[in-house]
């Protein structure tokens, strides 16, 4: 009889390093080790010695030193507290946020490691959520849709200013010595690997963003570029690209030095990277079309697997063989949605139900569900539009607020939290209508992320919405699951593992017994409710009254005065 | 030389009754002395003894020995504190809430003093927020507009549950024994100068609403009455008209038992009694087009006078010679002001400001008109629809509801604070424009009530908002000092009054001479928001989006489910 094998899941967040260590036959997990950034979130001074450097407003940068602590903290802990022996590890495997990236030498040296460029901001990480390129994704899209460039279908539309070229033309623009001085620019994700093996790979995941386009949409037209920046191009294609390897694929073997920080064996098999949210999508059992994948928490990223490439309107980024080889990966997101429950709990709940919650030992956010929970669809007469932070898919636009329609004198907190709720079931409803109109429908929902877990109250809702079966993950790590998963991919059957992630799927992800199935009763109140949600989604929306965007702008303009 | 002459001013309100006594040469204030309700407003059990008679909702009644317990406390004590001599108190004038009415036996005595009738709610006094006669209100405007009745354009298009017929029909309705009983049915202000001066007057002021319609508009047509209610008419004629008075006359004088109850000289000028709005408009000054008088409180009453009678579509209620002889009063109301502010600071404010508000030794709502007022016009990005207790004028529509627009993560409370501020003031300027466009305009506005004392922010932001200088009442007791007037117009020129309430008005009432002056930079972003506001108004409104009702439609039908 063979020895139980084991897989390592590395998670890089945005606090946080994770180490998750899971069994290969049924994907149990072990053991989970955390290493919280030293550096945590840069947004406002880089942690060097002498004059501080401070950051302008919206940029947010990490320090790559941290990941590599999270391998020499995070992986011995977790070995340690499983006590399983390093050499039934079998492969290991990491998922990123994105687009996270940063300016590295030939070697991969990061260039903000080095004493000349240290206090150069453009030298460091830029996180996911570094919104200062705005201004160059707004250029990109003007000058796209100008020139009717084919490709910006392909992404909804429009790019993002989270994305690789947006931030790359960032730093050819403002920082043009670190342009020079990067041999190459890379997702964090490809770096971590890069880091493991000691070799350069790029997933194929996030490079379906990096390059704009594929071939079925096309790429940018040499015209786009000359327009943008002609050294854009140039970046893009000596600075970046690179052989694009599968998910699913082996990236290669641990180096000695990384096994020393990890304490795994050398020659271990490293996966290709993957983006966090894609990483959830086998772990929640997700292996082909007709399912989405809600990773629901302070914002939800919604994820369809579609045979075909084909545009939906409103809905950003498709990438063959990111999640599943052979399908197409559709991804939408709703921009805020736990945060919103946060924003009401810190800045609308009155000391009343601060103090009631304190005595009966419970969090603010368990009363206002309890309270929420006896109320009956429709019955506090409130409706909202989730736009509290914009709106990210279907109608794409950061402009969009949020909107509270129904309140009168007797309108209590919990009603509100409710309305609150609802709001951002319909956001969901939208979109999964928006893919289905498209021909990429979903019958079910498999959530995993932080709100599933939290407040059942809102699974309910959610499942009474859209009419739509909401089952759970019986993990609540789904994105290093995912990873370890790919890590058993890496090594293969023969080692122990699994030749595809299909094998894998079927064997490591599970989903809870218990699922949130919609009451008729509930879903006929909700479609009622969600027509006239739809009426003012399309009236604030689509310009019918473009209040919203007014007030943004004189909002704009009167703290500018 | 004479000695110095005073009169006494008695304002009844929802939860107290005050007397307030001032001298006739300037309507310096004396004393004030108030005597809260024993039984204050009786909506959930009747005040009698045995097995508890439990009020439906939307009830709301009074006691009318409270009335009396008025003159024996209020007065006296008033009387007492000012050490005048009553020899030198020449008349006495009353304000009362209304509709408030009761009905009564021939001398006068309330039914519900009677013991048959005592555990009957019919037979005591509905208070003017009694709103449990909206079938009957329903009814009589849909029969009205059915028939095409030209007396309900006087009304702004439609009468409220809150008047006097519509109480009434709900009595001969729901409790034809005590229409059987009652000999009259009567104004609680008229029955208080009745119980003064033993003799029943009706005032032109309330009287404009119970009779419903004018010479100008007509009269209810016997097709309207034989389909509401046969007997109504006969109600209306035998048991409510009699010879109705001007404002400004005399009613009567005291009489010996009242002179005992309230310690003044049997013999005293008693005045016709009027409403506390109205009762308003002198003592802020305006006895003449072109000014409108701001009652603004919990929620506020808007009063213009005008010299011809016209209808204003949404604006309800003018009557000719209700507050100076000929001249037609117009008016109109928000029916949520203070109350929107006070649910906002209950509902809505989080814990950290009352904790910031204890340790300043400050109200919330100081702290939040501190914080808010730091902001510049525009700044929130919010913009509010003030219909939290729906809207009374303009569009004259209960089921129309709050809605803020706006929110984003970074919103904060003081900024929706403002934003509501800034929604009822939209409001007033909505119905100033209505008026404006019918004929009825102001330059100016005269505010008196609770606000304007508590909250300066807010008179600045209605100023601004409106494009209007906002003057402010000297007396914080505007209602009081009218009733007083009155009083001082009932005794006459030659007993040491006046002849004319515009006289009196020059003598006695006085503003305060700080005003508030539009500021126009603050006025031109106003304008901007303000025609956002008039979109939004109109489109939730007017019937561009249903919205509203059809949540109140489902909050509804889910209660009763």
């Amino acid at each position: 009889m063979n020895r139980r094998k084991y897989v390592l899941g590395l998670d890089f967040g945005t606090e946080s390093g994770r180490a998750v260590l899971v069994d290969v036959a049924h994907g149990r997990e072990l053991a989970t080790a955390v290493y919280p950034y030293s550096h945590g979130v840069i947004d406002e001074v880089l942690p060097v010695a002498g004059k501080p450097v401070r950051l302008e407003p919206d940029w947010a940068l990490q320090d790559p030193a941290d990941y590599i602590r999270t391998f020499q903290r995070a992986v011995p802990a977790a070995l340690r507290q499983s006590g399983v022996d390093p050499a039934d590890v079998i492969g290991v495997g990491i998922d990123f946020t994105a687009c996270t990236m940063l300016p590295v030498l030939a070697d991969g040296t990061p260039l903000c490691e080095l004493p000349e460029y240290r206090r150069n901001p453009h030298a460091w990480v830029k996180l996911w959520k570094h919104h200062a390129a705005q201004p160059e994704a707004d250029r990109m899209n003007a000058v796209a849709r100008a020139l009717g460039e084919r490709w910006l279908d392909r992404y909804g539309g429009q790019i993002s200013s989270e994305w690789f070229v947006a931030k790359a033309l960032q730093i050819l623009v403002e920082a043009p010595e670190i342009y020079q001085a990067a041999s190459r620019f890379v997702e964090a994700a490809d770096w971590a690997v890069w880091q493991l093996t000691g070799q350069e790979t790029r997933n194929a995941c996030t490079a379906g963003y990096s390059v704009m386009g594929s071939n079925t949409f096309g790429y940018p037209s040499s015209a786009f570029y000359a327009e943008i920046n002609p050294r854009l191009e140039e970046l893009l294609t000596t600075k970046v690209l690179s052989t694009i390897m599968p998910i699913g694929a082996r990236a290669g073997e641990l180096t000695v030095q990384a096994a020393r920080w990890t304490g795994l064996k050398p020659g271990t098999p490293v996966a290709v990277a993957t983006i966090d949210s894609y990483a959830c999508v086998p772990a929640a059992t997700v292996t082909g079309p007709g399912r989405m994948v809600a990773i629901m928490g302070t914002s939800n990223t919604l994820i369809v697997l579609g045979s075909d490439e084909k545009p939906v309107p409103g809905i950003a980024g498709f990438a063959e063989d990111s999640i599943v080889p052979g399908l197409f990966a559709y991804a939408a997101g709703q921009s805020a949605v736990g945060d919103i429950f946060a924003w009401f709990v810190d800045q609308a709940v009155p000391a009343t139900y601060h103090a009631a919650a304190r005595k009966r030992k419970v969090s603010v956010h368990q009363l206002l569900e309890a309270e929420a929970a006896q109320q009956r669809p429709g019955e506090s007469g409130l409706l909202a539009l989730d736009w509290w932070n914009g709106n990210r898919s279907v109608l794409v636009d950061a402009d969009l607020s949020g909107l509270l329609v129904g309140a009168t004198l007797a309108t209590r907190p919990a009603e509100i939290y409710r309305a609150l709720i609802e709001g951002t079931a319909y956001g969901m409803r939208a979109i999964m209508e928006a893919f289905e109109q498209h021909g990429v429908a979903a019958n079910e929902i498999v959530a995993c992320g932080g709100l599933p877990e939290k407040n059942k109250l809102l699974m309910q809702i959610y499942a009474d919405a859209t009419g739509r079966e909401l089952k759970v993950t019986a993990t609540t790590q789904a994105s290093a699951l995912g990873a370890a998963m790919l890590g058993a991919v890496a090594a293969g059957q023969s080692a122990g593992g699994y030749d595809t992630l299909i094998d894998a799927a079927e064997k490591m992800a599970h989903l809870k017994k218990q699922s949130y199935k919609p009451d008729p009763r509930a879903h006929s109140v909700y479609d009622q409710l969600y027509s006239d949600y739809l009426m003012l989604h399309d009236y604030f929306g689509r310009g019918g009254n473009d209040v919203m965007k007014r007030l943004k702008r004189l909002r704009a303009t009167t703290r500018q005065a």
